[in-house]
């Protein structure tokens, strides 16, 4: 099941030592101007080897469009991205061709499909996240038409948290901070946490926020593509996501009704929530405030540490794990996020159209 | 998009005073037995009026199968399901025609659509969970012939919080208390605690586990259909749900590698993880451990206390709100989050059956 | 696979001998004035009983709305349409229970599912597209708000054709003709020969022509969605159809590139084809010239006449058919075609409001 | 909607002049062996400039598999296949930039879109064919190993017609015969009928017959997915399709029930049907005979012959049509009606699993 979205839709493909990843994007309208520059410098805010808190494997993440854009535009047909795979060091995954890493996908795809392309993880590397950050582009492009912006940063890696929503920070800045975390001090020491564990050859997770701003009222559809549901679904397909939260989330399961509703009110003429706890979506349906939501990642599985384990043959094991990885991937993550955001949103967007006669 | 699922797949219909709430389960195998009064019981579970803690609409939710069974057996085709709508109070609602309830529905649909059937939420009312409990049912039955089960039960109600996990809980008592929390000093506590913001007039939230066992390797279909995605997005379309996380959740943001990874073993030939921190999902894939999961439900919007708010023509003004609600609904959720959980599980042990030749 | 289309969406269930059939359509705009009248007599046009030379089971198809309708419009949710069984004899099929009719699906769903309701056909019967007339009509009431209108007719009954397109005909008069056919002297003709093959228990097919009119430049989602590929697909989804040609059709075959291409003109700022072999549809999407194309039916398969079989055990045996049978079903077939028609172009127009930005 | 069927499932892009054609083909099951001869070999029974009877584009189609095979096996990951694009002659299209080719899609594509790449014909090019013949090389892989095999051939061209059905032929020696119809005087008889009209600039249609043998009773799900809506709608997007026919097809109009239903017998335990005028299709699955059909192709819209037409601001003028075409596709479109039956076939197969407990 390698498409997403209803009507703008994305078909991915791609093993990570393959020849190339690759993305298809149906249903983008026509006319759109496509700015190969801005695919290519959201491609390098993801790319490895950005910094020396991320993966050294070196790929430069040149996309080529294949189809779809004609003198600058779409054409309402479907747009194709391939981007090669080039310093791919399969020999360092020699040692793994039989035996599973723990916390990986390497068993699951193993028992599932009876073979499995053991290189870097194959179809379950996180190579394909390149894909959607390519295709999130084009939806960040189109939302731009619009007048929507996505903007996500880091909150928190392992225990250095950043105590604010982000209407409180200025998100413009995020990129200039190596972590994506817009918070110089906290930036400090999320970078000297990371190098700390890389040393010792272990990993961090983090939170992500992401927030989009100046969605209008009426995307999401009801009951079954809640606009909370469909984001849920797209971060939660991130490798290494481990959980989603919605405006107040968790914290809402402590609180009163009456803490919680988010009354109205009219401020010159525009509807508006004197609080935000819905996150933007009631309902289901955008309420034209802020949408913002949590993803939390778990600590990357490729630790250089020793590890019991099982073989293909389920004979116990000792496995250590080489080949080329982030010790905290929560800074490359950013992207990626704000990239599945702009494909749901941009789908929602065109499905609305849809919805009266 | 009133339909979920790709083999198994519900398409629901209802609003909460219309005529009738309705389900048609598509894609279900054929020559499953179809025991109806084990539907009548989940419905039972699920239906307003139970307890004092619930909503005193008086709804008994009887099921008519009106196809797709003969002689006691599924035959292939469409099963439909009506749920007569009986105890409706229209009248309850007459105040809100032009006004719009804090963190409810109501402004969200009438901007979408230009036009809502305001009783009771119309089809944003929690009434549309009856249909997913009755088609649960029936993926609980098919799932029941490959050993797999499904148990939820509350874990958190407003700030009393079991700290526990399923594994440490007889989850076949759950039943036996008001609250479904399976721990009797808790379960009145909760009580409670709800008994006292009734009297209020206001409402709490909390937390359901949920965990599914015997479920065999191989289920998830990457990328776009991994498990825990596919889950969160059921789990994220429950009205009020705020946040949804598995295994270690936004717990692992604070873990390393070296503590989250889930070490292999081979137990008595039998692979399995020395700790559970995945939930039960790996690369998108159960592993053939305990799929656990939490999801975070805000307090219920309905309240007796009176808020500001603006009505149709945005002009500001109080409302109060009328008829029937629960104080928290988190009791009657669990057996919704299990009947959900059924429909992704039938759905994704279907679409496994085609992934070899 | 009980749904069909993609935007403007629905899902069907319900057993020829089952307590009801039933139609739940998604998708459909809000704010669509829902005449209850005019559903109730397109039903009129299907049912059967309403002529001498249609099945004397007695069906009034009385639909109930059961959602999705407020105010006497559409409101954005599923409009689920209930029509009940009243009239089956179910006792006239106890011979069969255990028999497979030639030509009939009896076999093909035994050998599928492994389990059948063998009264009246179950799911195979086409009672089921009382089920389409009802959701058709609705895509009518759309259609109409653009303008668009649908008429289908007789066009040969056995070996009696009439030899004219649509636009040589009255088809405001189709319904004045027991057999739907708008020529006088051929409605008579066909009459006699139905009445003559029905007095020997056997049965007759025929040729039903479709043509929509007004239908704006732009409906047809290249390259899987041609708007000739969706119309093939649901006009070869009715029960007794054997073909589909649109345009030249069967006829193109023998005609040379510079006889069948259809030049374009500019009359008075339209543009226009002189000649319309494309049948209204070019590159898979419409031109703005009226779209046409033809069905074939093959005779009905339950004929009175005895014949040879086999049972379930696989031996052979001779069939008597009992139960109240259509000599002829194409009188009976033109509101289906047309409202298949309907669905399909509904389901085009909004998915055509996605294609720019 | 550029993707096609629901496990089995492809996603196509690439436009004529483009830089690449390319199909990923998603839902392969795992452990298929990939033979890329053979995949080669069918696009060489597709590609241009194979006889002096088809366009002198000369492609030599070499496919690259980007992804999904392994070890020469599919691993159960999107194949993804690229077909680059070498010999387009975009020039011969600068007349045409403004201007629209009578009964192309070049005026539908710009009414639709606003925008269009009118170098040979962009999307609406049969050049994407070769997508289809592509993947459906490794559908036909697929059911090699179920032991369904799928043959179709030459029925009709221009006014020359074989007048027998396939079970009176030697579908071997099709491939012998440079038009693809398995009789060698009609042949010659062809092949003279074709370069007579193509040196009068002109273009013939005709008539193709595809069987698909060894197809097991089951195939097939009602109502909306049943076998023969399926094909007909794969067929029915092929470009120059006018008409499609199943079994007895249009002849069965004029046909009694008597005469059309084909009854049962047990030959040694097989059940077949004594004639089978069903095509091998009975309610809509499969019933093990042999299941055969018709497609009807118009002759190729771009002829040499000058013609009236407008040009984009509406102005009547002439055009001549330069590029290089085919004056009769019959010959190579076989390959591509087997691809495409191919693909229905391996999607249907699946999901046929997912239909028992």
């Amino acid at each position: 099941m390698n498409s997403f979205g209803n009507i703008f839709r994305i078909t991915t493909y791609g093993e990570s030592h393959g020849p190339a990843m690759g993305v298809v994007v149906d249903g983008c309208p026509a006319g759109l101007e496509i700015d190969i520059g801005f695919i290519q410098k959201e491609m390098a805010r993801r790319r490895p080897g950005q910094s020396d808190i991320s993966s050294p494997r070196n790929e430069t993440d040149d996309i080529e469009i294949l189809s779809g854009v004609y003198n600058g535009k779409s054409i309402g047909s479907p747009i194709s991205i391939s981007i090669k795979n080039k310093d791919q060091q399969s020999k360092d995954y020699n040692s793994l061709e039989n035996t599973f890493r723990p916390s990986h996908a390497d068993y699951t795809y193993f028992e599932k499909y009876g073979i499995r392309d053991h290189r870097g993880g194959g179809r379950s590397s996180a190579r394909e996240t390149a894909n959607w950050v390519a295709a999130g582009a084009i939806a960040k492009m189109y939302l731009k038409t619009k007048g929507i912006y996505i903007q996500a940063f880091v909150k928190q890696i392992g225990n250095i948290a950043i105590d604010k929503n982000y209407d409180s920070l200025d998100l413009n800045t995020t990129d200039n901070y190596i972590t994506r975390c817009p918070d110089a001090e906290l930036d400090k020491q999320m970078q000297a946490a990371i190098l700390q564990v890389k040393k010792e050859g272990d990993t961090l997770g983090g939170i992500i926020q992401c927030v989009a701003q100046n969605v209008p009222v009426g995307l999401g559809e009801p009951v079954f593509g809640k606009l909370q549901a469909a984001l849920s679904a797209a971060m939660m397909g991130i490798n290494a996501a481990k959980g989603f939260e919605i405006g107040s989330g968790f914290s809402s399961a402590s609180m009163k009704g009456s803490e919680h509703n988010d009354v109205f009110e009219n401020v010159d003429g525009n509807i508006i929530t004197k609080t935000n706890h819905s996150g933007g979506v009631q309902g289901g349906i955008s309420n034209g405030m802020p949408i913002y939501f949590n993803i939390a990642f778990k600590p990357v599985s490729s630790i250089k540490i020793p590890q019991h384990t099982v073989d293909q043959e389920g004979k116990e094991t000792m496995i250590e794990i080489m080949g080329r990885h982030d010790p905290c991937v929560l800074p490359r993550a950013v992207p990626i996020v704000e990239a599945l955001t702009a494909l749901v949103l941009a789908d929602y967007y065109l499905l609305a159209k849809t919805q009266n006669i």
